[in-house]
């Protein structure tokens, strides 16, 4: 578990879509964004407060989270004496780059001395069982894709936030480094070792209350071969009792797979319901989340509205109208 | 690559099944095992000449293979000086222990001493690529279970021995820790980072000559919820073109999942085919093999007649009857 709440650090962001991750944390857990550490150059803002280092720590920040991607994942020079002097006035450090943390010997030597925590979130912190497929507590809802980053993190978010609108109870479980920035716990499943993967679901997603629901945040897709195996881990692994099909509407082809092209909602359904009812026979469909950021409002509308005449099933752009009809459709 | 021929190291096995590793060097690569070499208490014998460290060294052996699993996959102190003198005669060691040599300092500092190599086969060797999906030149044919441990790899050895005898080009691809140690390569599927499953597959059975096939080790099963996904990045990145059902029929409920019926062998087809598909839509299945070990002679040939009957495809024991009917109908 990550300590909150963050000092985000945006670093010499190029611009803006380089500190995406920052951007989560000050969308889905504004609470825990108390401001922004902007060098020379950067061109990304959130509108957070401006903080140095010892602002930050007298208004109660407890970490320090790297919210910016450089090309190539690197840990910049120019940033190690900002985050040595972070850890030198109390604040752990926490991050998602490829290239970590903990492989800077400066950055490990401060931790070391102020007795602070460097949290690479791409490595996972746990050694997780193999699932046993035991039935648990508590009610699942999985996200699942035609294809990777289509807006699967993106929907789970938006339901979790309407259901606690609602009063009713939600975690929102994170798979992914951005995830678990966001929500600082989770599990870095594409970095996690095969045997352990579902079980690794299994332990993120534990007996609760019988109306609690974990919304859990899909990764890759059946149909991607890359990540496939990814995926039916986690559809195995979180034993949905209700799934939510994701679609971006433009794509000519599998992300990263020239001549792979995208399966049908339908085909998704099908699949995805075989392979979850496999763990749970009572499974369903609730509805079908589209992100429709590459088309005009009228186009957006219509496709949303035809999908949901062909599928019967709710259809929206959690974007653009909210994740209400698909929190009703889990009720 | 490990270096053959092998000493195989049976220890202190306290009975014939501890030895089942160096039982499969000795059936599937005899060429590779010179001796064994067995301490005071060994209840295996696996028929080989009984050599020394010296006399093994003698006879050409390269590399002394750890061929017996003790209860919690320890290695034990009393084989310790027995690597170590192996070491200093100037053979390697392997093993698929669970504890790994590399752990053991003694061992380690005598391999740096002699300059020898520790090869842990449980441990991922090279850093895969992510999956491309691009298709291969050459065939692949993949084993395909309704549980784990029914079969797979004894099928797909099996063939490859059939192939050979007729002189058709094959290559057991192995992707366990057994069939790395028969084969002295192959890809510890189990172990590999999720993101990069299906791409150690593809790395695996490269191009290759249009008439060769690799005889690709199945992992696990896509209806076992623990391993479902290791199964599911074999089959995408392995691309077959043909598919063997394996069975065992027997088990009262898929391995370790007590409540978890196992799916009949016409599911497996369907969902395996449909898999398949997605990277290899000219894919099919070529035939059935079941591990009748737990049937008498006249009830193995029964449930083999009706299957073939019902399933319409060559269905054999291999290890009863051989498999040569499973390659008739890949040619």
């Amino acid at each position: 578990m990550i300590a909150a709440p963050y000092l985000l650090f945006l670093g010499d962001a190029a611009d803006p879509l380089a500190a995406k991750v920052a951007q989560g944390i000050r969308d889905w857990r504004p609470e825990s964004a108390i401001g922004q550490y902007r060098m020379q150059g950067c061109n990304a803002d959130l509108g957070l407060p401006d903080m140095g280092i010892a602002e930050a720590v007298a208004a109660g920040a407890r970490t320090l989270v790297v919210g910016v991607a450089n090309r190539g994942g690197v840990i910049s020079p120019a940033w190690i004496s900002v985050l040595t002097e972070a850890m030198a006035q109390g604040m752990d450090i926490a991050s998602g780059l490829h290239n970590l943390l903990r492989d800077e010997s400066e950055l490990v030597a401060a931790a070391m001395a102020h007795g602070r925590r460097l949290h690479d979130v791409r490595v996972p912190p746990h050694r997780y069982p193999v699932a046993d497929g035991r039935r648990r507590q508590g009610r699942r809802c999985l996200a699942v894709g035609t294809d990777c980053s289509v807006g699967k993190m993106y929907t789970a978010l938006a339901m979790e936030r309407e259901m606690r609108a609602r009063g009713m109870k939600a975690t929102f479980r994170a798979t992914g480094q951005t995830g678990i920035l966001i929500t600082g716990a989770g599990v870095p499943l594409d970095a996690v070792v095969a045997d352990f993967m579902a079980g690794s679901i299994e332990w993120l997603t534990p007996d609760n209350d019988e109306d609690h629901w974990d919304l859990i945040e899909g990764q890759g897709s059946l149909f991607h071969v890359s990540y496939s195996g990814v995926t039916l881990a986690l559809i195995h692994g979180g034993q949905p009792d209700a799934l939510v099909l994701c679609h971006e509407p433009t794509r000519a082809h599998m992300r990263g797979l020239p001549g792979y092209p995208l399966p049908t909602l339908e085909a998704l359904r099908e699949l995805s319901l075989e392979m979850a009812r496999m763990v749970n026979p009572e499974v369903r469909v609730v509805g079908v989340s589209v992100n429709t950021a590459g088309l005009g409002e009228a186009a957006a509308l219509a496709l949303l509205a035809g999908t949901e005449a062909r599928l019967g099933l709710p259809t929206v752009d959690p974007f653009r109208q909210g994740a209400g009809r698909l929190v009703d459709a889990l009720a």
